[in-house]
């Protein structure tokens, strides 16, 4: 998701609001992240992975200046001509932009005149919305709302990494209680095999990377009730996982010994125990929670260690179709993944909590084409070399992901919300 | 195949020869490749993806020393106790190993001492082959062979790479000369979709991750008659072909910048035109042979550019699947890919010449288990990162491959014999 | 000077005011730099051998808190426990400290927090100083404002790599105009050679390495009246001075292969010619002043590319030992090097302007001794790989430099004040 | 000396031989050198510092073919008209060459054939030195024989380290033994202060950065009367001396965290204690020999912790004047630095055994001019970034240093024989 499209194949309403009550939704979500940060904490970037909150805030602005008010609102004035170099992310077509690794460089124009900025844009997209020609731009606008989701998830990532690199440790939220579940020991939860049809079916937004829905082929297999936890990854490393290579795939030992991984991201050994840096600073490790931050290569070693695998993203989706797209994401105000309630004949925690790696390779569906134009500059050019995760996370905003919905990451990458969870052959 | 396992699940005699002639023939096959060279020709090392052609030769000894004969010869005395250390590839079960960068370090031994231990071990060979338990041993020795036979080919890529950083461009062997076909603009072969059986059937040899065999679901599609040329190559160049960002992968773009990239590998740009460093020296660029030493990335682009793309692996195998296995490999001499016969009702050249990039990302097919014990050590641990190739090149020993053999490498490696062979829906 | 210890031999009272008026007039000198300034401007490190404003002005307090307060003051309460590690520079032994290329991650705490430290300690040091004990902590009160008066110059040297980096080209303070002199063609100053006293005589404050005072020999010498030309560097350009190995030092050529170097650091070339980024934006050049921004290695070249040499910095202080260190320093708010004066008997702009590249390598005077405890860490550990650099800059704050004073910095850095002037044999 | 210029200022014979005997007797001592190697040790490049044998051998025959044949012989025709590019070290002005790092990559020429080229020089220039011309040719042959003979030190320093990176640590001669004398615990040796001549007065061969002699002054000092010895080493590492780091200079302190320092180069610590890799293999380490692969850093940290100083390169040669310039050196066979005979009035080991790192940086004496010509190209151009060491080494050819002799390397570097002797202010 690091380097989020925003393209889609088949773009229709889903119905659940007006599309500039929609609008307004979506955007002041974003800000409302923004609040209680300094401007400080909204212009450093922390690692070329990474964006300054700022930057995000100013990108999916400029997606809505470039591709709706610019082409649509003849009377738009642009708000600064130097903003579209400056915040345009990777589109290639739309002309040369920033350094993506020196973004953290630029201080000026600052957070305020990015607000501004903010302001501005949605001021005319509100008059634009209003016009006649809001229905033909729906689905592009509808783009650009799950476009700017995707970097909400993105500025928490990034929050995250920037806090856990000052040793004091801040908190960007206090930490907000809940009723503890009893912890559930879990159970296999069998699917049948068959041709099954995955991909969107065309119904509401989808990116285009969701299709073509096709036929697949998949066998009967076995989903475990619930993610890894953190108590069972605690095993792992006791029982010397992240030192016994037969376990790992080779570029997974390289990348273990050349990190001196020794547990997930933001684990941190204490003389008390293990903690775990959080978005409300560092706090004990919840043995019955889902591990987090965690790599493609450790979730691979550790389903090895476990004598299982990881799912296929097929096989994912085959188990996620019938279940509510609902779960502990952005809303909960939780900002972490916490343990589920016990699942007995459909798999828990499907949506929410944690990214789930699977053992598929992100590639194109047979019959994949990309968006024409500029915004579909690509999901496809991100194809190779990294792997399908499903399912959101704590920091995802409701209503944004689907049983279809496909996010990825390099294998090697750990500031994501991603756990796992085994899979097995029936 | 740089780092390639020598498991295999099912191993049966293809029948072909006796056993300790088949193990003569391969193993003399090797020291034929090392004729003509120098010491010092045999012990550097030029870059760390490739290895010395002594460590080569020393290698698969090593690998009957450890695997056969120490096992199963009671009377085997050790040629020297210190090589296990030294010419273990990547076998971790097996003990630690000296570090593969730096295999160009160790001068001593030297080759005349490698040749004496391929003697030893040889001799020891022909014995435990002569006695009661060949018939047992039949499967590993097999498995041991094949291994050997991957190492020939290695041994000519990695030769070929040396050679071109010598400023004095030298030749391997001298130029074979051959009656040229008629160029052919070539032609689509059409398949039909459905369920099809994928992988080894377990009559004969293969290796581990050739099974099981499995079905999956084949869409129609059809597959060019030939391999692109290098004539097809440079129109590529002269169209922009590696100045275009919307061509590349955003890994390839990245690539092409980082590594400079404006040809394939070995092509040379002179002032009468582009010539082809190749194991016989330096030769004008052929513009009937297929384009060779292009990684995945350059292979995808091509294909963008062409409006058509790559086929997967299983299109490949459905293709190969009646063909013999034969063509331009290591025993015509050649050293090189040259133009092929036209081909019509099949696909021609699909077995050697080049191996043939696939979208296919490099996994385990369902089920897939390695096999137990160090030589089991690992096709599985190289699944990430890698794209499949398929067919054997012109440096493959003659009966290497087979429709269902699986070639793997990095996107960005360049210095195997690698091309590719458009695809399209059908 | 990006290292710089505040130790110190001998400190006297230089008279010119008294003690609580020279630290207000110090202290309010950094707070001034910072002024115009928003908070993502103080927060940013631009690379690592930058800090942050914000890091510059909380470390230049810790010196006053940790060295003065702590020890002095039993009343004193710190502001924040946790502001030793955070600013903590390279003093080793009062413990560790937070990374120096990690400084622009620490976004917390804030500008703000930062202001209300320096106002604590401000407040705090004032009382201190209307004490008894004021007489006896005169030398390191000193200390601790040439100290700041170091770090006063690299805000500005820090802001000017910062703002560079921005497409935007901001500008730090509008240009303040003057009244140009006529260019000088210059002329050759001859001295005489002899048995001299080199370092500082013990009067008035000086640092450590600027003693012991020691006798050398100096040949006779002639010095240029004026530090060399933005529009005589030009002509070197013109000349191929970049493109030619043979005027370089072996490193010094290495260096302009590795970093594209084909100009002085901050020029860029314009379709209408060079310009220069400086803290008033960017401007076109200005011929007639001085060269800046060239390493040791370009200042080397163009010596040996006009047939001079640069001067001994036992040479230039024998030509500057009479001269009052007066110049184009940061009181005339230009900010930038300029033409100056023609000059007859004695060299002019000896001070200010430019910091003047000497061939002598930086190593400890004859007899030379860090003073004790960690005030006294360390001029000495970086004696090794740097050269000396003579006569402050116009960053650099009136009454900081004298003729005594030695600079120093690696010969490839650029972003200091640095230029050159030529010396021959007489 | 790894990268070593053959220019002179003044070239005088010293009249040891005639000029065909010291050809004859330079050049058969390099070929010496080679024997017992195999092809396979004379061609790798173990480290981009370090060449292969083969290129130091064919790289002195350059030289003479390069400026004494060509220009001086017209009958005479080149070996290999590619050599010319081949085998130029850093000659700009010769035309293009190979890059220093990939030396290693070209194994044809082989060394039979490098071996050929050597004798066809050697026979021209026997031709070439028996003529009428001989006696102008004089100072450039002396000074070929001079660079040949510093090639002959560090084809010893090259194969030195690469046998250290071979597991199997072969050895390159046996161990030679001698008589051991009683361990000295030395003594301080006064000497006056004063004005002195440094540098080489015209009598004899010098290289150019020996001279121009000049006056320096010099203030009275203490020299030991032996190097630090190996037993004295142990010491400093077990009071921490490696992991202090307030003994270090700020590089060295990062060169010992980056590099992982622990001990001088080639010590290792195995069960019973620490041993030496040498050219005799890995031997028990000698507590009374001088200590020996010590870096700058390593140097000037010990003899901070004695409480001491290196002394300066005047100081150095100020001692070593009246002495004879006789030692352990390469002719003694023995190839290691050995305990001393005690030195009673005049400081004992002065040349051979370990050059002696001085605190002098590498820089031009007063009125320094490299010599005119492609001949001439450069000590001049080394003289940045590193320091001078005194004396020669047991890898150095007899009659080849002198108290006037300037070696120089890098601070960091520790692959020549280099270690150190204490001074003191008197």
């Amino acid at each position: 998701m690091q380097q989020r499209s925003a393209a889609q194949s088949a773009i229709i309403d889903r119905g659940d609001d007006r599309l500039d009550e929609h609008f307004e939704r979506v955007r002041s979500g974003s800000t409302a992240l923004a609040q209680g940060l300094s401007p400080e904490d909204q212009v450093v970037q922390s690692m070329p992975d990474s964006s300054p909150v700022k930057w995000h805030l100013a990108h999916t602005t400029w997606f809505f200046e470039t591709f709706l008010l610019k082409p649509n609102l003849p009377s738009y004035e642009p708000f600064d001509s130097s903003f579209g170099y400056l915040f345009n992310s990777y589109y290639e077509a739309v002309g040369t932009r920033h350094p993506r690794a020196a973004r953290g460089l630029v201080t000026r124009p600052g957070i305020a005149e990015v607000m501004a900025y903010r302001e501005h844009v949605d001021t005319e997209m509100l008059r634009l919305l209003a016009g006649a020609a809001a229905d033909t731009l729906k689905p592009l606008v509808t783009l650009g709302l799950a476009h700017e989701e995707q970097h909400q998830e993105l500025i928490l990532m990034d929050l995250l990494h920037l806090f856990s690199c000052n040793p004091l440790a801040p908190a960007y939220r206090p930490v907000r209680t809940r009723l503890q579940p009893d912890p559930d020991a879990g159970r296999w939860i069998a699917f049948d095999g068959g041709i099954v049809g995955i991909g969107h079916d065309g119904k509401g937004f989808a990116f285009d990377n969701e299709g073509p829905r096709h036929d697949a082929l998949v066998r009967p297999f076995r989903l475990f009730s619930r993610p890894v936890t953190n108590g069972e990854w605690r095993i792992f490393i006791a029982e010397g996982g992240y030192r016994t290579p037969t376990l790992w795939l080779a570029d997974g030992w390289a990348a273990v010994n050349a990190q001196g991984w020794e547990a997930p991201g933001y684990w941190r050994q204490r003389d008390q125990g293990w903690t775990q840096f959080t978005l409300m600073g560092e706090v004990p490790l919840d043995d019955t929670a889902p591990v987090c931050h965690v790599s493609y290569y450790e979730a691979d070693a550790f389903a090895r260690w476990a004598g299982k695998r990881l799912p296929t993203e097929f096989e994912w989706e085959v188990a996620a179709r019938g279940l509510p797209a609902v779960g502990n994401m952005i809303g909960s105000g939780l900002l972490r993944p916490v343990t589920g309630e016990p699942a007995l004949d459909a798999p828990g925690q499907m949506f929410g909590d944690v990214w789930e790696w699977t053992s598929s390779a992100y590639a194109a569906y047979p019959g994949f084409r990309p968006a024409t134009g500029a915004v579909g500059e690509y999901n496809g050019k991100f194809m190779a070399n990294q792997f399908v995760l499903r399912g959101g996370c704590c920091a995802t905003p409701e209503r944004h992901v689907r049983a279809t919905y496909r996010n990825f990451f390099y294998p090697h990458q750990r500031w994501m919300f991603a756990g796992l969870r085994l899979a097995e052959d029936a």
